[in-house]
């Protein structure tokens, strides 16, 4: 049945960023639509993000391509180049490689829901938070340095 | 700038099937988001469907994983099980490889608009059109023997 059963799929949250940089997050929680289908090119997640919470840190994929499409409410996409409101019926769409930080800020006062779609390179993505100390690839979170962060 | 300004994209119609595939499909629009800001990996097309159409013969493909989510009125999936009205809030899937010939109609009396996502694998990608006597590959359109439509 290729038709996605929403309300079954269960309902996902948490945070995988080391402290500090979690807490903004925390509150985010999303259905994984594309792995209910045993998709494997690409994942798409519903996500809900309560007032106050980013949906991210500010960050870039080298290998992987991103795309939005906002389904209710507004957040707020704070780039390189400043900020703009996207609402329900917008989209944005992050080409892999770009070094420009983006991420979703909700400052409404009402839960924004949208549909966020990312190829998948696991093998080969990293990823960049230009506001903080903070670099992934496959092996995790790390300090620009080099030093792990420890789980917490 | 990562959001994509919709109203000034392109408005694409038109049917690469040959005649006499293609008729039924003859009306649908779309444009293409994912195009619009440089993504490879997957394309992202926003639909619009008129009544009585088809949005493709029914097909399956070997290298591409695709999903749909609905975002105005209503089509019918129709796959090997039997078919699945989607409404607006709904979504489907399918996984490349898997041999369900599927396709989307829209036998309401409104416009039907909904996003589609497809990954991008052009050099090995096949589509097999299970109720018709065609295939597609990276060389175009074929019968089951072999022999290539002519363009028209």
């Amino acid at each position: 049945m290729p038709r996605i059963d929403i309300e079954t799929l269960e309902t996902r949250s948490g945070c995988s960023y080391p402290h500090p940089f979690k807490e903004v997050c925390l509150g985010a929680t999303w259905r994984k639509l594309g792995d209910a289908a045993g998709l494997t090119d690409f994942g798409v997640n519903l996500v809900r993000l309560p007032p106050g919470k980013w949906a991210s840190q500010r960050h870039w994929h080298t290998h992987e391509d991103e795309f939005v499409w906002v389904l209710e409410g507004e957040v707020v996409l704070v780039e390189d180049g400043g900020e703009t409101v996207l609402r329900a019926g917008d989209c944005a769409a992050w080409k892999a490689g770009v070094p420009d930080g983006h991420h979703l800020q909700n400052r409404s006062g009402a839960d924004a829901v949208y549909l966020e779609v990312g190829s998948r390179r696991p093998d080969t993505d990293a990823c960049d938070y230009p506001d903080i100390d903070m670099v992934a690839g496959p092996d995790g979170y790390r300090h620009r340095d080099g030093r792990p962060y420890p789980e917490d």
